[in-house]
């Protein structure tokens, strides 16, 4: 596949975004000698994680203060190239929308400017309480909103 | 959310696809006292090589007699309700679209009569010298073609 | 490595063991292209939750009646032989000793009569209030005793 | 389990071994809310991986010029104390063993002075013709036998 000249331009926005740097491990790996398929939403979930601390909303303050939590609604995975033992990849992170009660981040792994993996993953905001959904705080929202990309 | 009458349809119909248990386990679950988000993909990987196996193209054989193999292109997941620690689950596999290279497959994890996730999984077909797309040989094809759900 | 008669007699012995079949996924191997090492602990654990389960004293109901769970203290593990991908193995589980407040377990994994990995795991039994040791309560006791292997 | 003298001092023997950071996310914790058991196991591989590289014999390097690798032969890991979500743990590093054709290796999981975990590791030389034991050739001993710690 091909990166298309929409996705250049969408790498180029990541550029503005939260890195991370993952190093591939033996866990990593497979048989197969490329990274197992599932350990990528390991590396976004590591990526996502400081992301959210960078932005003001670490997951135990937001837990402290509002008492919810995100979860992840959905993930869409794209495997466009293979990774290996001993890559340096790197994990960009942007939020692209944000509604009531959730939020989808844009997250892609590279290897230096070869574009391994492109997810999109959708998180809701739950109540603690009882698991439902419910409005993020809005100085949540705010956060989002700040560093959304267009 | 409610499963949608299109929703019940398709678990219907996932009665005549391939049935695959999974005991969750102390190393599924995260501290968030649920299963982790990606081992999902283990279990519908697991069941996906038993799947293989019954409709007649293990891994194995493929390699051996026509070397090529599947990676998976994509991977959509969406979480429907959690599951917890002990919790006996179920997945079912069937093929519901076959195209010359690659084959999409419905895989939805279920506890009883309770959705849990349901995935839309593409894999492709590739060359074992060189990882390049490749035809599906017609034997597979026809495998794959004599289970579709339509 | 040759397994010694020491280890033949053992294996004998595990005969009256619990056993427990584990099929080799791709999510169980690495890019050596054998089961990665860290997953025989999972492995053992699947086997282990079971082995209680027979034994009558499972995760769920010591919690409950005596608010009490089990937390491994310490695991030895000796990586006989290497595991490939779609083996059929077999976990076989025994106690070996019971003291007041811990059991030690030995846990073999082999493939048909071959040996692949051998480990001893000692668990411990804690008060769920404070994390702290206490006596195992005589039931869980007397289920351990009833089946040591001596 | 209170930390011996003999722990103390060995900690303090381990200040002048290789350090490696290690951050506990999601996919490192299960329900009991701690880390894992198996996944201690990563952690030192990771740090291990890291040790190699900073002694000069990183994987890739040993393969290619030497055709041998390491293989775990045996893993010892006591429990001490639990780690949770968000820690900041360390892995400290060191040879404490130098052998024809094996090394082993003392590996400690810390959480500021607390000691998590304590591991011993084997590792073997083995030829990657045969996957049969060999002497380790010069270079590698030679790097071993400069930082083991006695």
């Amino acid at each position: 596949m091909c990166p298309s000249m929409e996705l250049k331009t969408m790498i180029k926005k990541l550029d503005f975004c939260t890195h991370y740097s993952v190093r591939v491990y033996y866990e990593d790996t497979d048989a197969g000698g490329v990274v197992y398929y599932a350990n990528y939403l390991k590396f976004v979930e590591r990526a996502r994680t400081e992301f959210l601390r960078e932005i003001g909303i670490p997951h135990e303050d937001i837990k402290k203060k509002w008492s919810v939590e995100f979860v992840v609604r959905s993930s869409l995975i794209d495997y466009i190239k293979p990774a290996f033992l001993d890559d340096l990849l790197e994990v960009r992170t942007c939020c692209v929308e944000v509604r009531g009660a959730s939020s989808t981040l844009k997250q892609v792994v590279l290897k230096e400017d070869t574009l391994i993996v492109d997810t999109t993953i959708k998180i809701a905001c739950i109540s603690m309480e009882n698991s439902r959904a419910v409005k993020m705080p809005s100085d949540i929202r705010v956060a989002f909103d700040r560093i959304k990309i267009t």
